[in-house]
């Protein structure tokens, strides 16, 4: 018999663990890196692999509405992020819309430019806004600063602010709100990747007036490996902005094969090459999961696993050191503890089960899926990493030995 | 007891028809729009989801080498293309690839502003050198000329030749040793779309210099709807050239989250999001049916494939024109003829099983797969065709509705 923790008695959301394969003796703190495979996705995909495109071939274009996925899945995901019908779009990497939007954000204000970001955005997202400006060779300049100084960089030079609403590695949550308000009172454009928010943590971005957002479907979307991002462009700019990237989805009329580009009016001028339709399948599929969510629900219950798992920590891991927001108003939907050997202990632990990551130099990570963990698993995971602590068991050569993906 | 072409008796690639799933009652004329699906296929991707994905969680981006899977594919492609070993990738989609080897061209030619292409490549590579074009804004000009006349219009302005090889519409071959060299001769950098080339035709980049090369995964290499694309890089200009589209998998340690973009070395350095998995599986595992396959039979079958065809049609339909040229040397693996009603025609036809594309205004496409097709499906469709023009049965109000993908 196992035991149940007394809060997950209440857990108005722990039907839905039912709903994921989770493999047997793991507890899965990794959600936030890549999601696990809920049960009913495997059928779907095998059915779009057989049936739509080994039988209905060519012609499933149109019979099983391929041509749209990108807009319905995207419309899936905008009930997560506060987005209306017609605003989103499940298409190509985070990286490569974060390459769109930024260059649209640019166009909006010609006159500036800045780009304001900050060192706790994901890298790629400054990797790309600082291949675009040397594309661009107008002379912007990609300016990184803390976290706590982006409100203070803000003046009448700054373009576009970009930031990560979620800081990958501490949690910490940056108000959407606020900033964006302050942003457009510098009369600068801004963009957030929702990629540790999207299905985490309540987000508006119609209310926090963003312009602009992008964000991963294999985290807490639960998509797969690799699944297609997707992207926000609010309903002031869509008639305003186009792509750089003016691939034959986003023309008026693709099957016309016209010479000349037209983008077509509406969120799909952000779209590119032919849609990935078996990986969007399986994005759009897992999404099923949350039709009969409400972020707000996933939001306590993720505060409460988040609580529980530092309090626990804190009784009984003292060689760790919080590096996550205390307060959970400031915090995503995971925790961090610095550790000096880190890795290795992240490495034990997995081999007993627990799978967290790491993020050098020293901060191990652990996601709360509210979807599928309980109470239970955070206090079962924190006595592994207490016994691993305290025995000194990662101390082996082989949990030492840096893999190539970490 | 179904009759048999003595044609397909001396056939050598005549087992390789098994390994397709393909529907009952179908003749599959549309290889050259999206590939029909490997038997195999379905479990492997199946493998990638429930084992993969659903066991290994995170851990599979080591223990299943995720992370090579790009390069991986590459090479397999690669290999069909006359590609060496680490200068092709599978990612992202043909349109985005243009994008990245059209700004790596220039790039290699800063002094030049012409970007030379014809009316015969596919729009999409247009689009997209239009977008690049406007977003650089360095008054680059894309001149856009008919087919034959591309030889003369190369001289010391052209920065960049850009062609597809093969026309989407007519199925004519440009020869790409000679533009080639034509190019080099007036100092331009050669680019070449593969779309309706790879798996098709035999190609020989690496032996006619080409400099960079784009194509698609989904059309004879038969990865599956919106399959990743893939994308060459001569060895002469890999380590010359960089992304414009800099995101993380092509930075040299992705993993190490500098926030300083530096370039991987290699072809990798093309890369840009996290790959698609679940799609770059479907990929890879359908390349399989091409590892004991010369290219040379390949080519040789869909010769003979196509001269039957257009015998065939020429007996029996004399309603239709020609519109692929004539000598199969100039021609891809594809026919087209012109008429009038060939939209009416290719619905009828789909309605009897025999599945090819129309191409407004008048194109009626027919695509040859050499790897499941047989002499005997040629004149099997063919006189479904006759029958359809001969007894006027397209004329029917049904088939003449347009249907939103064509």
């Amino acid at each position: 018999m196992t035991s149940q923790h007394p809060s997950d008695q209440n857990d108005n959301l722990r039907h839905k663990k039912d709903a994921f394969h989770l493999p047997e003796g793991v507890i899965y703190l990794d959600g936030n890196s890549l999601g696990v495979l809920p049960k009913h996705v495997p059928g779907r995909v095998a059915d779009v692999v057989t049936e739509q495109w080994g039988t209905s071939l060519i012609r499933a274009w149109n019979s099983h509405s391929w041509f749209d996925l990108p807009l319905r899945t995207g419309d899936r995901i905008g009930r997560l992020i506060g987005a209306p019908n017609g605003t989103v779009v499940a298409c190509d990497s985070t990286s490569v819309n974060v390459f769109k939007v930024l260059s649209a954000a640019l166009s909006l204000r010609p006159e500036r430019k800045v780009i304001l970001s900050d060192s706790g955005n994901f890298p790629t997202d400054l990797y790309v806004a600082a291949g675009l400006k040397d594309l661009l060779a107008k002379g912007h300049e990609l300016k990184i600063v803390a976290p706590e100084e982006v409100e203070a960089m803000l003046d009448d030079q700054v373009a576009a602010m970009m930031l990560t609403q979620v800081d990958y590695r501490t949690g910490r949550v940056h108000d959407m709100n606020d900033l964006t308000r302050k942003a457009h009172d510098a009369g600068a454009i801004a963009i957030w990747d929702l990629a540790h928010s999207a299905g985490a943590i309540e987000v508006d971005l119609l209310g926090a007036k963003a312009d602009f957002a992008i964000g991963c479907g294999y985290k807490y979307l639960n998509g797969g490996p690799g699944a297609p991002a997707f992207l926000y462009v609010s309903p002031d700019h869509l008639d305003k902005v186009s792509s750089p990237l003016t691939g034959w989805m986003g023309h008026e009329a693709p099957f016309a094969f016209d010479l000349d580009y037209r983008p077509v009016s509406g969120i799909a001028c952000m779209t590119v090459g032919t849609p990935a339709i078996l990986a969007l399948s399986s994005l759009h599929a897992a999404l099923d999961i949350f039709e009969d969510v409400d972020m707000a629900d996933i939001r306590a219950k993720s505060i409460s696993l988040s609580e529980l798992f530092i309090a626990e920590v804190e009784a009984r891991c003292p060689q760790l050191t919080l590096a996550s927001p205390r307060s959970p108003s400031e915090r995503g939907s995971q925790v961090s503890f610095r550790f000096g050997e880190g890795y290795a202990v992240m490495q034990a632990l997995i081999a007993r089960g627990v799978i967290g990551d790491f993020r050098a130099p020293d901060v191990m990570r652990f996601g709360f899926a509210p979807l599928y963990l309980s109470h239970q698993d955070i206090v079962d995971a924190v006595a592994i990493l207490a016994d691993i602590l305290d025995t000194g068991s990662w101390d082996r050569p082989e949990f030492k030995t840096r893999a190539k993906v970490t």
